[in-house]
C-alpha cells in the first residue's frame, strides 16, 4: 500500500497551543483529564450515523511529534515559554483512548471516543481527531444512504474533482467504500487503501477522434473486457447509442464478449434509459449494462427507480463526496472529568443557553441493547464507568428529558460499544482490513429496525442515561446555574 | 515556510489512465489538444465567484511524475500495455497553461484556465487541477461573502475541525485569507502559508480549573496582551461576564493594558452582546472587544448587525470551511480544440440535452471590459485566440442566447484575463505572495458594481462571445445535432 501520510501535528487550532502553554505554566499540564467525542444530531435528520476515520486517528496519534521547524515557528510567535517549547521537543501521546470501531452505527449524544490523558496531551489532539472522525463519519453516513437507495445496484464513487481538498477525495473514497460503495474513480484511494478503482471514459475521448463511432470502436479494441461507452457527447438517441451498438457488434460480439455497458451523464435519466434499454435489447444486446451519472443522490436514485428507469449501476460524484445535503458533521470534543491526585474521578459539565449544547459529565461507557427475539438494537444506554449492565435481568430504561417515558427490557443482550485503542500511549487495537470494516458496517445496518433506516422522519432511536448518570448530571445542572432564563 | 506537499500524481480518476493508455496505443497521444477549465453557475446564486488554487496547481504540475510503486500498482491492474507503463516512467508535463490569477473575480462560462499540451498530458491532469481550483475558488467565494456581510469587522476562520479532510482545513484557510478573512485558527496554515493564526480558549480551559474566575485570571496572567475570555461555559450573564470583568480589573487594569476581549459561542447573539456591552461599559471596560462565534454565515451576520448586536469580530467555522450553503463548485475540464499536424486549430464541441452543458469551442482568450468613467467592469468578452479587442474604438457586444439584447461600449479599457503560467512545460509565472493575492482580490471586488455584489438576486454580469466565436459555435451546434427534441 502506498504511504500518503504526512506529519500533521501542527494541524491544530492555535488555541490548543496557547492552552497547552497555559496548562504547562500553571502546573496543571499533567492533570489526568477525560474528553469525549460525540455529535449532537444526525446528518439529514436521519435516524443514525456511521462511525469512520479511526484508522487515521490512530496513525496521527502514533506519529504525534513536533519537528525543530515547528518549534522555531512557535518561538517566532513570541507567546510561548522556552520551557514549554523544550517540553514540546519530546512531546508524545501517553494516554488511553477508547472508541467505537469503524463502520459501527452511532447515535447523537453518546461518546464515540473517550480520551484519558494528561491535560496537555488530551487537549492538544482535539482539532485533528475531530476533523478525521467528522469527515469520514459524514461521508460514510451519506454514502450508505445512497447505497441503500440503489436497492442492490452498484454505486461507484466518482467525486474526486469536486472534493474539498485531496484528503476529501482520498479518505472520502475510503469512507464511501466502508459504507457500501462498490468502488471509486479515485486511483490513489485504490493504491493507498485498496478501494477498488474503476472508470469509463470522458467526453474528451469521444471528441478526440474524427467521429463518435471511431472513438467507440477504438475503445472497444483497447479494452474489450471493460468497455463502457459514454453515449451523450453529441446526441444520445440520435448517434450515441446507435454508434455504441455498432461498435459492440463489430468488436465484441465476434469475440463472444458479453461484458459491456453504456454510460449516460446528462438528460432525463428515466426517459433516456428506457429508450436505451429498448434499443439495446432490440439489437440483441440485452446483456449490455446501463450506467448513469449526473448530480445523483439518494433522493434522485430512489425516484428514478420508482419511475422504472432501466439502470444497472450508478456513478455518484459531488453530492456524495461533499455530503452536499449536509456537508458538516458536528462532532465535538468536550471535557467530561478530571482525575484527582488520589485517583478520584471528578465529573465536569459544560452548560449552555442552547440545551442541546449541555454536555453529559463523567467517564462513561456505552452499552447497545439488542432484543434476543430478532437481534435488532432496541436502545443504547450510557452509564458511569463503574456500572455494569447485567443482561440476565430485566432493565428499566427511561427518556432523559421526558423521564415519564419508560420501557422495561427483558430477554436482551448488552454489548459494550467503546473498545480500548490506546493504553498508556501504546496502540492495543489491531486494525481490521478495509474489507472487514465494510462487512462490519453491512451487519450493523442489519441490526437496525426499518423504522430507524427510513430517510424521512425516522424513528428516534433511544439513547438513554443510567439512573446513576442521570442523577449526577441533574445535580450538577441545578447547582451550577445562577441566572433565571 | 513548512513544506506540506505530497506527490499526488496518482490522485486522478482512473479513466484518465485508461484513456491515456488508449491514446498511447491508438497513436494520438501526442496530438496537441486544448482544454478549458470553466464553471457553469455561481455558488449561492451569487453574481460572481473568486478564482483561487492556482499556486497549488503550479506545484502539482511541477512535481508531476510516477514513482516505481505507482507503475507497479498500475501493472497489477492488468489493463495497461508495457510500452505505456514504460512511457509513464519519464512522464512529465511539457505543454502550456494560461490562467486567471488567484483572487480574480470570475464568471460562469468563461475559461479560467486553458491547457495546451499533448493529448495524454492535457487529459491526465484533469482531476486534480479541477479539485484544486474548485475547492479553493469555492471557499474564497464563500469567505468573501462573509467578509462583506461583516461590514469591516474582522472575520477569523475557525473551521478546521469540521473541514472535509486536512487539505480542506489548510487550503481552505488559505483561500479564506485571500478572500479577506483576517486570519485563521489553523496553525499549520500559518506555518505553511503565512495566514495569520490566532486563537482564544476552549470551554475545557474554563472547566479545567476549580472555578471560572480562577480560569480567567490564570489566562490573563499567562497572556496579558492577548486575553480573550470565553464567557459561556456555565452562565453568560450570571457568571461569565462578571468573572471576566473581575479578572480584567485585577490583572490587566493595574498594568494599563486595554487590549482584551470576551467571546460568546452560544445563545442569542443580539440579546447577549447588547447585555454584555452594557455590563462591560458600566465596569469601565468600554475598550473590551466582543467576539462571537456559533454556526455563523453571511446571512446571520448581516441580520444581527441590522439588529444592533454589539460585535467587534466574528469567528466563523463550519459554514465557511465547507461552504455549507453551496458545498460544490462545479468547475469542469473540457476539450475545446485540437491542433492538426499543419498547425491548424480545429475547434471541438460537446453537446448535451442540458443546454447548460454545451461547451464553447476553440482556443480562446477573455477580455474584461472596464468603463473609463468609473473603472467598473461592464462585461467580459470571450474571443477566438487570434482576435484582438481594440479599446480605442466603440465595440458592440450582445447576449449569446437572446442575441437581440445588444450594448455599444465606448470609452472603455480592455484587459486580458488569462496570463501565461507554463510555456513548454516550464513555469513562466512568478508566484505572488499570499498578501499580494489578498490585496488583488480586494481591488477586484472594488471593480464590481454594487448590483453584482448583492447577495440575493444580483445583476447578471454580461459574459458575451465575439461575433466570430458565436458564429463558429452556432454552426457546429446545427451541424452536429440529429435528433429532434
Amino acid at each position: 500500500m502506498k504511504d500518503i501520510s504526512r506529519n500533521l501535528t501542527m494541524l491544530c487550532d492555535f488555541y490548543e497551543l496557547t492552552m497547552a502553554n497555559g496548562y504547562f505554566k500553571s502546573g496543571i499540564g499533567e492533570k489526568i483529564s477525560y474528553f469525549d467525542v460525540f455529535y449532537r444530531s444526525n446528518p439529514d435528520d436521519a435516524g443514525f450515523a456511521i462511525a469512520a476515520g479511526l484508522e487515521q486517528v490512530i496513525e496521527y496519534i502514533n506519529d504525534l511529534h513536533f519537528d525543530d521547524d515547528d518549534i522555531e515557528y512557535l518561538r517566532s510567535k513570541g507567546l510561548f515559554d522556552d520551557a514549554f517549547l523544550d517540553y514540546l521537543r519530546t512531546f508524545k501521546f501517553t494516554g488511553d483512548i477508547y472508541a467505537v470501531t469503524e463502520g459501527t452505527v452511532i447515535f447523537p449524544g453518546e461518546p464515540i471516543m473517550t480520551v484519558r490523558a494528561k491535560a496537555i496531551e488530551a487537549q492538544f489532539i482535539e482539532t485533528y481527531v475531530l476533523l478525521l472522525l467528522n469527515h469520514q463519519s459524514m461521508i460514510a453516513t451519506k454514502a450508505n444512504r445512497i447505497v441503500r437507495a440503489a436497492e442492490g445496484r452498484a454505486i461507484s464513487e466518482f467525486g474526486s474533482r469536486r472534493a474539498q481538498g485531496a484528503d476529501g477525495a482520498i479518505l472520502g473514497a475510503r469512507a464511501a467504500y466502508i459504507a457500501g460503495c462498490a468502488g471509486t474513480a479515485c486511483t490513489i484511494a485504490d493504491e493507498a487503501f485498496g478501494v477498488p478503482a474503476t472508470g469509463t471514459m470522458a467526453h474528451s475521448w469521444v471528441q478526440m477522434f474524427p467521429d463518435e463511432y471511431t472513438a467507440f470502436k477504438t475503445y472497444c479494441e483497447c479494452y474489450p473486457e471493460n468497455a463502457t461507452l459514454l453515449v451523450d457527447t453529441y446526441d444520445v438517441l440520435g448517434s450515441g447509442i446507435p454508434n455504441a451498438i455498432r461498435a459492440f457488434k463489430e468488436v465484441l460480439v465476434p469475440k463472444g464478449i458479453k461484458k459491456c455497458g453504456i454510460r449516460l451523464d446528462s438528460g432525463d435519466i428515466t426517459y433516456l434509459t428506457k429508450k436505451a434499454r429498448k434499443m439495446l435489447d432490440e439489437a440483441g444486446l440485452d446483456y449490455c449494462k446501463i450506467v448513469v451519472s449526473n448530480s445523483l443522490d439518494e433522493f434522485i436514485i430512489g425516484d428514478i427507480i420508482r419511475q422504472g428507469a432501466k439502470v444497472d449501476a450508478f456513478g455518484v460524484g459531488e453530492r456524495l463526496i461533499t455530503s452536499k445535503s449536509n456537508p458538516v458533521f458536528g462532532g465535538v470534543y468536550k471535557l467530561c472529568a478530571v482525575e484527582e491526585s488520589d485517583g478520584t474521578i471528578t465529573p465536569k459539565i459544560k452548560i449552555s443557553e442552547n440545551a442541546a449544547k449541555v454536555t453529559t459529565p463523567h467517564f462513561k461507557k456505552v452499552y447497545r441493547l439488542y432484543s434476543n427475539d430478532d437481534m435488532k438494537a432496541e436502545a443504547d444506554l450510557i452509564c458511569v464507568f463503574d456500572e455494569t449492565v447485567d443482561d440476565t435481568k430485566p432493565l428499566e430504561i427511561f427518556d432523559p428529558v421526558h423521564t415519564w417515558k419508560r420501557k422495561l427490557l427483558t430477554n436482551f443482550t448488552a454489548r459494550e460499544l467503546l473498545v480500548p485503542i490506546f493504553k498508556d500511549g501504546k496502540q492495543v487495537y489491531n486494525l481490521p482490513s478495509i474489507h472487514e470494516i465494510r462487512e462490519h458496517c453491512k451487519r450493523e445496518i442489519d441490526f437496525l429496525w426499518d423504522e430507524v433506516l427510513r430517510f424521512e422522519n425516522p424513528h428516534n432511536y433511544y439513547v438513554d442515561l443510567s439512573q446513576k448518570l442521570w442523577d449526577i448530571k441533574n445535580d450538577m445542572l441545578h447547582k451550577m446555574r445562577k441566572t433565571e432564563r
